[in-house]
């Protein structure tokens, strides 16, 4: 069995910086024809000259891949106070995609996130007229399994508040959300490919596996099983984000270990897997570029990436810069590949 | 402030076997009276043959702290249907304290563990007519957060049908299971030091802590405040088991880390932090050692431990006989210590 994607997208992306991002952009313009690239660096990504230089070297990362076809970049800012002329300015960037808002604390470099939601008021209307999408992580401070639940009133109000602005709900992980989002025409979600296949018993249920720990945690089987159905049966609110969050093994590893899953690589041949598995391949190419270029109005370089049902070993990691970064299902075989991605 | 504790007992331990058994016996033996000893050996303890030799290996391994003073040694069986004549054997045993029951496959070296609850009534009514303890890990296979939960029907179905059999629930983690045990004489329940003090938060909410995951795994603030009141207000139902439980250092910061958190060495100090802290230093005897004593009419080794409110820096990790065992705190500075424990 065979299929071809056209343009596949991955709407939300760690790529990290220096060699890390050397050793990861490639690997994920490999396979997709653009990605939404996250502000989350220390220091975040929060003006207009960081996000055009951070441009550039996800670029000249990827520009040994891409020789023959090109990869897009979309560029998010780090959400703070910005003035309208700022928005403006930005706004007008080529490579300007959103602005990513994280609460302040909530994950792997958010400590300088927002704080105070009466302050991001003006920002956030501004935003709306200028149609600047706002991209959130949503999890509150609270028990973490309740985080994203006991954020949803947040969102709603949100959507609420400014029924123009773009909202993307990114990497939900709960049936909630999903419901959620059917209830305002202003909202869209990101879905991962771990929190498709993942509970919360496959994290720390048998021993505990710190690749793939990530934030939002892995819930509950009706949660993910929320999430399938969304992905499965062709939501058009739910587009592919991986949330792939390379960091050195050394960090994974140890006690204290950081939450992410790095799943660039194989993010699609799990995904045609998955897809396959429940006979919904013809509803994978919505998820993984149609719903996100409708809802975004994108158009992403021309490229078909030709996947087949012939297995592929994962590789235990993924080495290059002086870094080492362990992918999820490593050293494990995975029945789908890519055959072709040009 | 000082407090001493007579006979203190941990009545619920892992001392493992060989060179680990040979590091963390002595150092339980240093500060405990004696210790109930868990039987999920590979192979598990499930003879006489094999509970008379590990008894004796656990004595010697105890030798060389226990010049002064004796660590008396509670050896349980491993649960499986038994014959009449091996509980009567066995109970005439000078060490033998109780039958652990395991649920197969819920937790380390389990595998040998329980499948046919029906198979097991003979035994279940053969203890309670010997007036041999049942000690219970109480999990279902179920969802990772639910799985205590769910198997309290079955805690309540063991203590209706078995009337005079004394049941312990191990290592308790939830308010309903602190709720249950307030409704049957013939229950009783050991809490761990960890979840008195911990929630999944501390496991899984900031960084992933391979050092704080267990079996049971840590719950809500809601449980371990239910654990907490029981043990500060002086519940006669309650003993302190802490469910130490040493794996190599390899075995726990790694992927597939093992379920076990090492407290042994710091469970006194850190249990009169506990019950200082909140006012409750004069329970801390009856949970340490006094319910259980009266609940199993044990008479323990005569000895005093003395604690002061001096802080200790806990060892970074315990080494020795080739093995190297990380404990909870390590590293860090803990407010009391022992400061006489003869």
């Amino acid at each position: 069995m065979e299929i071809t994607l056209k343009a596949p997208l991955d709407m939300h992306l760690h790529l990290r910086d220096g060699d890390m991002l050397r050793l990861t952009a490639p690997l994920s313009a490999a396979h997709f024809a653009g990605a939404v690239v996250m502000p989350n660096l220390v220091p975040p990504v929060k003006d207009l000259a960081s996000l055009s230089s951070y441009a550039e070297r996800v670029q000249i990362a990827t520009d040994g891949v891409t020789k023959n076809h090109e990869f897009a970049c979309y560029m998010t800012l780090f959400f703070r106070a910005y003035s309208a002329t700022e928005l403006e300015t930005v706004r007008a960037q080529r490579n300007f995609f959103g602005i990513k808002l994280y609460p302040a604390g909530i994950t792997t470099n958010s400590a300088e996130g927002l704080v105070d939601w009466t302050a991001a008021e003006p920002t956030l209307k501004c935003m709306e007229e200028l149609g600047i999408p706002l991209l959130v992580h949503g999890e509150s401070h609270g028990f973490v399994m309740d985080r994203e639940s006991e954020f949803l009133p947040i969102y709603r109000r949100l959507a609420e508040s400014y029924p123009k602005l773009s909202i993307c709900m990114e990497h939900i992980t709960t049936a909630g959300a999903v419901k959620l989002l059917g209830e305002y025409e202003n909202l869209c979600a990101t879905i991962t490919l771990h929190h498709l296949l993942l509970t919360l018993d496959d994290v720390i249920g048998g021993s505990m596996h710190p690749h793939l720990f990530c934030k939002p945690i892995a819930k509950r089987a009706e949660d993910r099983d929320a999430l399938l159905e969304a992905a499965l049966r062709g939501n058009p609110r739910v587009m592919f984000g991986s949330d792939s969050a390379p960091h050195p093994r050394h960090a994974k590893e140890c006690c204290g270990c950081a939450a992410g899953v790095f799943t660039a690589p194989i993010a699609l041949p799990c995904l045609a897997t998955l897809f396959a598995r429940h006979g919904a391949l013809d509803h994978l190419q919505e998820f993984v570029s149609g719903n996100a270029c409708r809802r975004y109005g994108l158009t992403p370089p021309a490229r078909e990436v030709v996947l087949r049902d012939e297995p592929m070993c994962v590789p235990a990691s993924y080495r290059g810069y002086g870094q080492t970064v362990v992918p999820m299902y490593a050293g494990e075989e995975i029945p789908w590949r890519v055959v072709k991605n040009w």
